[in-house]
């Protein structure tokens, strides 16, 4: 299986995503991949690595720029390059830590949606406080504005993920809404909710933001506004109270010192709460997988993401959705049905 | 200045709340009380405290009523007590820690809206890591959808409280919105920009909700749908993180003896993310203050809610807030201009 990786995008790059390929290629002999991005940079990190080839173009696209229109115009872009790739089936699947929704721009103008997904969505997985659990959450920001509908597009696609991929029976799916009893929330959410309580789904009902990180759900839907500001109301949290924490254990000698003596039991806890380790973000109704990780990824983050780039490719999961939306018994998911 | 309590509001009650008021009435000489509820139950506890009397009734709303029914129903309940006795001027302001929905619902019935305020907004003050200081963020939950009219009305309203209680100068007004560019956002989200910089307002733009304990903005608004998403994400977070800290610092007896003697440390990190410290949530735009203390508040968050009624009624909070919208200057606030 060859992969196509966007060598140039995020924080960390070129290094820590060269440092993730090779880790990859060392560990799986049946991966090989194509590395976009700038021979000058890349060729000496990438050493004389078989199953690396490089594809070279000097062309980024920036965090900053406009998403349309930076792909429409820098074509040839390492990511934009990186997703032709898989158009042209010379790759299986692509990986990005750019710009979010130039990748979104060009997974859409480069593979296209799977026929019968209105719109794709961006769907990390979270991590919850039982360890090595976690939950997809979809979607966090590619649409700002959804129908009912997508929200029960978006439960299928995560179902099969989940049963697939994390081989959960029967995952359970939640509704993101402010309450957890049925009638709750705005006009999108109770009709979404009816949706999915007729859906061939196992539809555990609403959950509360409140909820996630206990594990309430495989997988919890949203529309993309709302998804968004749940997940940076997690990170911010999160990265606010490790700070003050931080500052609270470094105040006197003292307590220095004492936090020295602990600090292999705090560093687990980080861990513990460090979503790179559970992959990157999917474009999930892509009609190929592309793959989006965190800006700020290292090595461990490309990595992982390039285990679940495989996962997705081995177990077909475009494949069964597209099957699943056409399938005739399902007809619950086409919007004409409605 | 008298104040009318909900004794049996809450998951503490009546304890945690007579033994708010009791040390409030111990600080406040010009303050004095009616605490709404069981004779029976409360009179061993106030003892012959001078300001506070007793207005003796059995019934009381639960937590898991339906607010419209159970106001509509339970006329005698505490709460509907309390805020009678606002609507009728025995008292300046009330308090309670019971049902949101059904402390709402007393508010309309019973004091009704400012005129020319559409929808009231539950308004809680959220803690930053800069200690003491806080935002205020409104709507967490009274109405699930919103027109971006509701949102330029919660941030007058906001701008007032935190200039006139708060001494803050030119408060920062920020729009909860998924992105910090105008014209990020849905709907409604890009109509209140709008709005918003148009207002005589110190209008900051968008803020995301990563940003928000980092202290980006002094009043943030939202419709009550996102409001109280992002609340209960932080709440969760929190909450989340903090047992992990627990559990991770409670593993061997080494690591418990080094926690022990950061108890104090740890301790203060804790005080530090408690916004019952914070006072309670405003029910902001009904026609007389009135204010909901976190169901699970102890002492402490009911005498800080006192406090903060005080200073609303001494601010004159609502005739400002009244005269603002009446003020021929400010049509911007008024529909029909728009």
């Amino acid at each position: 299986m060859k992969l196509a990786i966007d060598a140039m995008g995020g924080d960390n790059a070129p290094e820590a995503i060269v440092e993730g390929v090779i880790r990859a290629a060392k560990e799986f002999d049946d991966l090989s991949f194509v590395l976009v991005g700038d021979k000058e940079k890349l060729e000496p990190r990438v050493g004389s690595q078989e199953r690396i080839e490089i594809l070279h173009t000097t062309e980024k696209i920036e965090g900053t720029d406009a998403p349309v229109q930076a792909v429409r115009r820098k074509k040839q872009a390492s990511m934009v390059l990186a997703v032709q790739q898989v158009r042209e089936k010379r790759c299986a699947a692509a990986i990005s830590a750019g710009n979010t929704g130039a990748l979104m721009a060009s997974g859409l103008f480069g593979v296209g949606r799977i026929k019968g997904i209105d719109r794709p969505a961006l769907a990390p997985t979270l991590p919850t406080v039982d360890a090595n659990r976690g939950f997809l959450f979809l979607d966090v920001g590619a649409n700002a504005e959804c129908r009912p509908e997508n929200l029960l597009q978006y439960a299928m696609m995560g179902s099969i993920y989940a049963e697939k991929v994390w081989h959960r029976k029967n995952p359970k799916i939640g509704l993101l809404n402010i309450g957890t009893e049925p009638g709750k929330g705005n006009d999108l959410t109770k009709k979404a909710f009816q949706l999915l309580s007729e859906a061939p789904l196992n539809f555990i009902g609403n959950v509360e933001s409140r909820e996630l990180l206990q594990g309430a759900a495989d997988v919890v839907v949203a529309d993309g506004f709302s998804g968004n500001l749940v997940l940076k109301s997690i990170e911010g949290t999160a990265m606010s109270l490790m700070s003050l924490l931080k500052e609270t254990l470094s105040g006197s000698l003292y307590t220095k010192v004492l936090t020295g003596l602990m600090y292999g039991k705090l560093k687990s806890l980080k861990t513990r709460m460090d979503y790179s380790l559970y992959g990157g973000a999917l474009l999930f109704g892509l009609s190929a997988p592309v793959i989006k990780v965190h800006g700020a990824a290292k090595c461990e983050a490309v990595y992982t993401a390039i285990k679940q780039a495989k996962a997705l490719v081995e177990e077909d999961i475009v494949g069964t959705i597209e099957s699943t939306v056409l399938d005739a018994d399902h007809t619950w998911l086409h919007n004409d049905a409605k």
